[in-house]
This record gives C-alpha cells, sequence and structure tokens, in this order.
C-alpha cells in the first residue's frame, strides 16, 4: 500500500454492542466501501454510551486517521450522546443547525416537533449536515469527523451521502482464489510468495465447505498487476498440491 | 453497575475484518458470554495483522482491563502472528509447548506435522493452553491475556473451555419491553426512569417490524429487582401512550 493512500478509523458507539444485544454491521460496509474509495481502514473500536470515553477516542482518532467515522447515538433519547460529546472533544458548543431544525419540521409535521425531537438538530457549532434520506434527522462533519447512525440502513444511506466528498487514493482491489487444502500445507510457499511482493497483502483464511476443509487466500493492493501475480502463483500452487483451485468472483 | 464487576477487553485481529471481507461474530458471542458470567465488556478494538500494533494493543489492553481476549491469527501461515506478537508484548520468548505437540503430532498423524504445522504448537514462554475441542491446536492463557481463534466456532468452543476459570461478579440481567412509538415520544419520561436508577445502564432502540416503526426498551444491571421495576414503568409509560407494549421474552 503506497504512502498516498488516505487512513481511516472507526469509532463503533453504543453500549448494546458491547452487552452482546447487538450484532453490529456497519464496519464491514464502512470497510468495503472505504476500500472502494482507496481510503485504508486501519482500525475500529467499539466503546460505550459514556461521554469521557467518546471524547478521548474522538480526540485520539482524529489525530491519528485521516478520516474517522462514528456509528451510533445521534437519536432522541437519553442514551444518546455521541453529538454532545463530539463537541466537546473539539471544545466547541453544541448548537441547533437551521437546516437540520427544518428537515425535522418537515418530517415531524403530524407528530409534533418535540424538545425531545429537536435535540436531534443539534450539532457541534461549525459542523455540516450529513443527508439522512431515511429518516431525515442528519448526521455531520465536523472537520475530519463524520458522525452517522447507529440504525444500518441509515448508516448506509448517511454514508452514500457523504462518500463524494472524500479524497480517496488509489483503489484497493482485492482478488481471491479457494482450494481444498488444509491452511498448514500452503503455509510455506504461501510465505515465500509473501515475501516476494511486499506491497501486496496476502491473507489465508481457513473454510468448511461441502464437507470439506479448505483455504481461501486474498490478496489486497493497490497494484493490480501485483495482485493478480499473486493470485496466480496461489492458483497454480494449489492445482500442484491438487487442491483443484477455483476463483470465487 | 457495582465496583466488583470485573471488567473486560477484546481485541479482534485481522485485516479481513478491516478490510469488509469478513464480518466478525465473536464479538457479540463474547460479550453474551460475558454478561452472563457477570464480567463487563467495556471495549473492543479490531486491528490489523501488525506486529507493533498487535503489541501496543495488548500491553494498553492488559493494564487496564482485568481480563483481556484476543481473537484470530494463531493458524499456520504466514500472517498468522498473534502468539509471537503477544510472547514480544509480554517480553517473553515463543516456545513449543509439549502437551500442544502432542496434540498436534495426534491431530496431524495422517497429514504429517510439517514446520508449518508445529507453529501452531507456539505459545509464549509460561503460559498455559486453552483447549480446542473442534481442531485441536490450542489457544493459550498468559496472566489475564486469553488468546483465542478467529474462526467462530473454534473460538466459542475456546471460550467454552476458559469460562470456568473465569472470576465473575453478580450476574448482569437484562431485561426489555418493546412498544410500536417513535423513540422521541418515549424520550422525556425515559430519561426520567433514567435519572431515578442510576445503577440500571437503560438503552432504547428504534425498531421496523410489521410495517411498524417501535422502540425497544433494554435494562441492565446487576440489581435484578431494579431491572425489573425500569421495565414495569416502561412498560407502563407505553401502555400509557398507546404503543401496546409487549416484552419480548
Amino acid at each position: 500500500m503506497t504512502e498516498s493512500t488516505p487512513t481511516a478509523g472507526v469509532i463503533l458507539i453504543g453500549n448494546e454492542l458491547l452487552s452482546g444485544k447487538t450484532q453490529d454491521s456497519n464496519l464491514q460496509f464502512i470497510g468495503q466501501r472505504l476500500a472502494d474509495l482507496g481510503v485504508r481502514l486501519q482500525e475500529a473500536v467499539v466503546i460505550a454510551d459514556i461521554e469521557a470515553t467518546i471524547i478521548a477516542t474522538v480526540n485520539d482518532y482524529r489525530t491519528r486517521y485521516d478520516y474517522v467515522f462514528t456509528t451510533g447515538g445521534i437519536g432522541p433519547t437519553h442514551d444518546d450522546i455521541t453529538s454532545a460529546s463530539v463537541a466537546k472533544a473539539f471544545g466547541v458548543r453544541l448548537v441547533k443547525h437551521p437546516e437540520a431544525v427544518r428537515r425535522l419540521e418537515r418530517a415531524y409535521q403530524r407528530a409534533g416537533l418535540s424538545d425531545e425531537r429537536m435535540k436531534m438538530a443539534e450539532v457541534p457549532e461549525g459542523a455540516t449536515l450529513v443527508d439522512n434520506p431515511i429518516s431525515q434527522a442528519p448526521g455531520f462533519q465536523i472537520e475530519n469527523v463524520f458522525v452517522l447512525a447507529g440504525i444500518p440502513s441509515v448508516a448506509r444511506a448517511m454514508f452514500d451521502s457523504l462518500a463524494p466528498t472524500l479524497q480517496g487514493g488509489p483503489a484497493i482491489v482485492s482478488e481471491s482464489v479457494d482450494g481444498y487444502l488444509a491452511e498448514s500445507s500452503l503455509a510455506k510457499r504461501l510465505g515465500e510468495i509473501d515475501q516476494r511482493f511486499p506491497d501486496v497483502d496476502i491473507g489465508c483464511y481457513p473454510f468448511f465447505r461441502n464437507r470439506r476443509f479448505g483455504a481461501n487466500v486474498v490478496a489486497r493492493g493497490t497494484d493490480a498487476t501485483a495482485v493478480r501475480e499473486v493470485i496466480d502463483l496461489v492458483f497454480e500452487l494449489m492445482d500442484e498440491l491438487g487442491g483443484e483451485p477455483e476463483r470465487p468472483d
């Protein structure tokens, strides 16, 4: 991966992700989309709805990564403290964003816009809105931090809204090959291939399918030719070992 | 949550979790089981297969939490660097564990125990084994750090093997109630209930089901009576607002 590939960190916020109540599905989606955009996701963290923790984590990540994405905690209830905590992380006031107020007024025309609903229009001073085509209450961006909802459908729609504003590097391409071989029988020569291609990430993952064990080898990098070459070599290796290799794509 | 509740941190190791290739399913399982055991999972982090990152993260977590669990990177291939990195984090040598060697010899009786397979018998000096009833190659424990496989079925089996050795506090109980109400219509009075019960964690999560929007309120804590009382109050509140409350359990 070249130096010019921008980096990202993801902060998943919510007690429900740590208690086992909820299975996160935002990380995989964001990881895939960032790779397509040529942004390298370097780390993700799952934290509780605790103000001091959110502040410390946001301030840590925003200095370490080019882009930071948070999910969760921007709804109307007492446990939704992400927006206020991010404002504190940046040392700015939490303010009602006029355009967010207008969107909520439209969305709650019939039900009425209570104080609690109005809370969803609050953003750190200086933040810009991230559109929410699903349920209107917006996310926001402040400097390099993007604050998204936790509900997967909304998080995805918000990510798609903001994606065109990201400056990606060369796209990170990925190819893979499957073979019915134990990982350990590939290990030595796969390690040699890995040595020869320092700019390609090569991962090997065991699977169990059709009652047979196998290994899935994935090559990733910004140099499509090198990625293809690695997979061709692994294909040959698997074939030679009787692993009946197949490219899943 | 009382002071006597032990804490835990989880480190999910693997490029494939950050690239979007793989959906993690170990965190939810570990979170649920820890709650049952009376251990509070406070944070989880997803990191790449990079030695310096693994060392720094393990050393950070093992001082911050009573128990640390890692998943991933203990297989036979070049990208499996967790065991060696954990040894470096503790400043000890990586050694072949005689009992692990015996188990691998049995498991690979027919296929043969190559150098790469033998790598799976290596643990930090002083570590004890964590049984792997699925595929034999063991995990290990060193001080308060438990190193587990990444494959979910194996990670679960290993967790079940080690669970009896954990010292939990009072079990963390959880109750919940669903109602067909917007989160925002509950927000104010739910916030008041939350204020009254500082030792109960109350979370509110929107859902969309049978073409209707609703909110799921979850109360968690070690005081079962207080948890029940909170859910009774929320049930009444939802009923009063016409939300047709139901307890999912």
